[in-house]
Parts: C-alpha cells; structure tokens; sequence
C-alpha cells in the first residue's frame, strides 16, 4: 500500500507544525513507542491464533504470507522522523492507535490527516 | 546451502540408473510424497510450538524467518525430476527421512549418494 501525500503536506502551515520542541518531542515518542508496541502485541495474538489453527502446509504458508506482509506494513507505518510524523500521526488516530490526549497542540494538523486517512479509506 | 555435485553423477553406471520403469516411478512417487509430507508435519509442529513461546517481537520475526528458510529447503531439497531422484534419495536416506525398502534396486546408487551427504556433513 502507498501512503497517500496530502496537498496540505509542503503547505506554510504545515512547515511551521513540523518543529517539534523538546517537550513535544518526548511525548511524542512516548505515544509512538505505544501505538507500535500495541499493534506488535496485536500481530503476537494473532500469529499464535494463525498458528493454533494450522492443519495443513497451506496454512504455514499462509502464515509466513501473514508475517511477512505484517512486519513489510508496520516497518512502512512507523516512520519516526520528524518530517512525517504529524501524518503517521494522523494514520494512528484514524486507525483508533492513538491516544488523542497524547497530540497535545499539533491535534489539528493530526486530525487533519485522519481526516484524509478517513476520506482515503472511505 | 548447495547441493554437492558428486562425481559419480555422470558416469555410465549412473545414466543407466536414471531408467526408471512404470513401477520404480510409482514406488518413487510414493516414496518421495510420504517424506514430503512427513517433513511438512515436521515444520507444523515445529511452527506450532515456535508460536505458543512467542514473547516478544523478536520471536515473532524469528518465526517468519525460520518458515521462510524451511519453505525455501523444502523447496530445493524436493526435486521430483527423474534426473535428480537418486540423488535427492541419497540425501533423504542420509536424513533418515526415507524407509530402505522404498529404495528397491536403485538402493546401491541410493546408498552411495546417501554416504556422500554423510561425507559432506561430517
């Protein structure tokens, strides 16, 4: 899947959003590193049920398939650099992976994006 | 890991051996199926029990990668061309993954190939 790049991305709006102080900073790593942890927690749970349900090599196949394409997704998800944070941001609320207490006073920039997120989805 | 050519492969002795008759392909066939089949079930439990110690991400992309590997082995190791059966006879015998009364006259060219996987891994 490639991500959507919204218009409003290079707009000055959005240049100013990307400077992230310290503070802003620590609390958004802390909400990453949970969205992240939750959603590997997530493919944990869901692995070991793929594999309590194996009966045949198709499904062992079809677990690899799974893991594979899950690991490709969440490496692609989770972009830590500054320059696109607010949008992966933006994916995490709109999944329902982010605490909104967490985006502080870069929400409306963030739910900008879910906005978009939502549109792309719908 | 590749496959060790022996020298053996193209002598005379051995091009007659790669006659097989309408019964020796059945009783191959069989043969090579009930290994293939025994290996797989060998992975899913494998697989299984892989899954049910996963505690952290970690091992989540350790059990991606041991089916990738083993799914590529499988796929190497399982050459049903009848100018590869002997050989890849040889090596399932050396594995202990092939019952000596499948291998029925072809045991000798069987055996020696057998013996060469075991010079090999020595």
């Amino acid at each position: 899947m490639t991500s959507p790049r919204p218009a409003v991305q290079n707009s000055p709006a959005n240049r100013r959003d990307l400077m992230w102080s310290r503070s802003e900073k620590a609390i958004a790593q802390k909400a990453f590193d949970a969205a992240l942890e939750r959603e590997l927690q997530e493919v944990i749970q869901e692995a070991k049920q793929k594999a309590g349900q194996i009966k045949e090599p198709a499904d062992l196949w079809e677990l690899e398939h799974y893991l594979t394409e899950r690991g490709k997704e969440i490496d692609r998800k989770y972009d830590y650099r500054y320059s696109q944070l607010t949008q992966v941001f933006g994916r995490l609320l709109h999944e329902g992976r982010l605490c909104a207490a967490y985006a502080n006073d870069k929400l409306k920039s963030i739910r900008s994006f879910a906005e978009l997120f939502a549109k792309y989805a719908a």
